[in-house]
């Protein structure tokens, strides 16, 4: 059945747009949306792209990758400490179905939702399954979680748990055995893959409270070097301390840490702050309801030959010498 | 050649950005960039999306991609009487090429940097080939051009001429004969698709003189509708009056109506005025260095069945039955 562009837009997104919440002075249906932060706040900005095989799997179910296509980007304003006001999706498809638009729009409209995020404009046209979310949020200046914020001293933190994407993706790719987990551990993983919850609520406590954060979308090992390397200081982690579910756990510990480490997707927050903040980081899981935990500390480069890098050690402190790579998207040899 | 997404960031994009116009609190290389507009005033949104084979030719010349992939945003910000400030790229290739990419962004860089517009964050990833853009421009709430707002007894103009992209694509897919045009004519068509011209200039000068404006990407038949619907009015056009170039006079009379009035590509500007707002329309298209030609009358719908709709006629006020479809993307009979 074909379904021409605009029929498309105003049956399963303008209509719907239009019964959310208005956080736009004019939404979609003109050449642009207009849109304001908050008086006295900036507009915090963020685009993600989505690629069939890159970032979802050929038979992803649609609803799953409506959720995942906002929650990454919805991840990203957390990172900053930005509460979510608007969001523009541009959509290309090979040939559009009902069934898939419906279930798409309902994952996508439900996240929204629930953040209160409004859809204000896009674009959709024919081609290979792509997925292009602009989102807009709302942070003041002085509250912004930046990366180059880290600062000699601090505490490194991360939330929830680290790897379980990548496990989800080992399993259904038959790289461990399904049979190491139970069915309420095998639809955890799956859900961690397939429906990432953004952070938001944590990272609106952490303002005033963090420096420093970004969400870990390509791994912990990858993406901490952009916080280490904005703010031209060094890390030193505690792979042990790294927090993993009881599944993860079950794996050899090589693969644990591959996914604790490398895997990507898992779109937890990883901040810093001082060690004076400690109580404070507590109490502000405490109200975003998500485990924060401390997995390391932030020190400065001592010589002129210091470079922004992580040392990783184990439990008993002894060092290890890890060889992993975070999710490059144009990286041949990357190893999921 | 195998070009990381992090050292192709910085190395295209990053570097050249950070050279470029300051328009945002924090820029590429954190979560999300800040971003806000002039104070008082709006900040105008737009995304659009480009694919090969819709969009543009397999074989485009990839500096003219570039142009062309910010040209059509900037277009919307015309369109909306918006000055540019900033642009998010969000790119998908397959095998990123060092050739390729230079000439990509200089092709983006130039055009980017004429309209004092920021490269200000993005995402690269691998994938079918794939451009989306989401670019941000200031306007004032009250000089907003939307296109809810032509009323009963203004005039419809267009700027600039039109069909010519179109024209240019005929010639590409053998339509009609180049040997009709000389080599100056070839030249300029092809320019008209490959390099569209936004009327940047044009929007800033209509505020407050026109209240009412669309850039015409997918042929003036159908985007003269969207005016037309958001507006609840008809429209009584002169096909003839409507400007074209001298090449595409060159066309049989059938074709010269499709290239004009459903050719898509020319990102000319449509709008509507007050007959008391002539002197100052013509005076803004000579500011803005681009003419500025009357083509219609905007009329109230009269009665309650009437519905939004265009009524042609040609020099002589002989009514015309044209049937002529907008370019859908999805629209799987659309003629070109």
């Amino acid at each position: 059945m074909a379904l021409s562009e605009f029929s498309l837009i105003e049956r399963f997104f303008a209509e719907r747009a239009r019964r959310g919440p208005r956080r736009a002075v004019l939404g979609i249906g003109d050449d642009c949306a207009l849109i304001a932060p908050e008086p006295g706040q900036l507009l915090a900005v963020s685009t993600d792209m989505l690629v069939e095989g890159r970032h979802f799997l050929p038979d992803v179910d649609p609803q799953s990758l409506g959720h995942k296509t906002l929650a990454v980007n919805l991840s990203d304003l957390a990172a900053m400490g930005a509460k979510p006001r608007a969001f523009t999706l541009a959509l290309a498809l090979q040939t559009p179905q009902e069934t898939w638009l419906e279930a798409f729009a309902e994952g996508l409209f439900a996240l929204a939702e629930r953040f209160d995020c409004a859809l204000v404009g896009g674009d959709t046209t024919r081609g290979p399954l792509n997925l292009c979310v602009t989102v807009f949020g709302d942070v003041p200046a002085q509250a912004a979680l930046r990366r180059d914020g880290a600062r000699d001293g601090d505490d490194v933190w991360v939330s929830g748990t680290l790897g379980d994407a990548r496990a989800g993706l080992g399993v259904l790719r038959g790289e461990w055995a399904a049979s190491l987990f139970d069915s309420h551990e095998l639809d955890c993983l799956r859900r961690r893959l397939d429906r990432p919850e953004p952070r938001i609520a944590l990272g609106l406590a952490l303002r005033g409270i963090a420096q420093c954060a970004l969400d870990v979308s390509d791994g912990l090992a990858g993406d901490l070097r952009h916080i280490l390397e904005r703010s031209r200081v060094r890390a030193l982690i505690d792979v042990d301390a790294i927090p993993r579910s009881k599944a993860v756990s079950k794996l050899p510990l090589d693969a644990q840490r591959q996914c604790v480490l490398a895997g990507g997707d898992d779109y937890e927050l990883v901040f810093t702050a001082p060690p004076n903040a400690r109580d404070a980081i507590i109490d502000a899981g405490g109200r975003a309801e998500v485990a924060v935990t401390r997995i390391g500390t932030i020190s400065a480069l001592r010589h002129a030959t210091d470079e922004p890098a992580i040392a990783w050690h184990d439990a008993s402190h002894a060092p290890l010498s890890l060889t992993l790579h975070g999710f490059d998207h144009f990286d041949a040899n990357r190893p999921d």
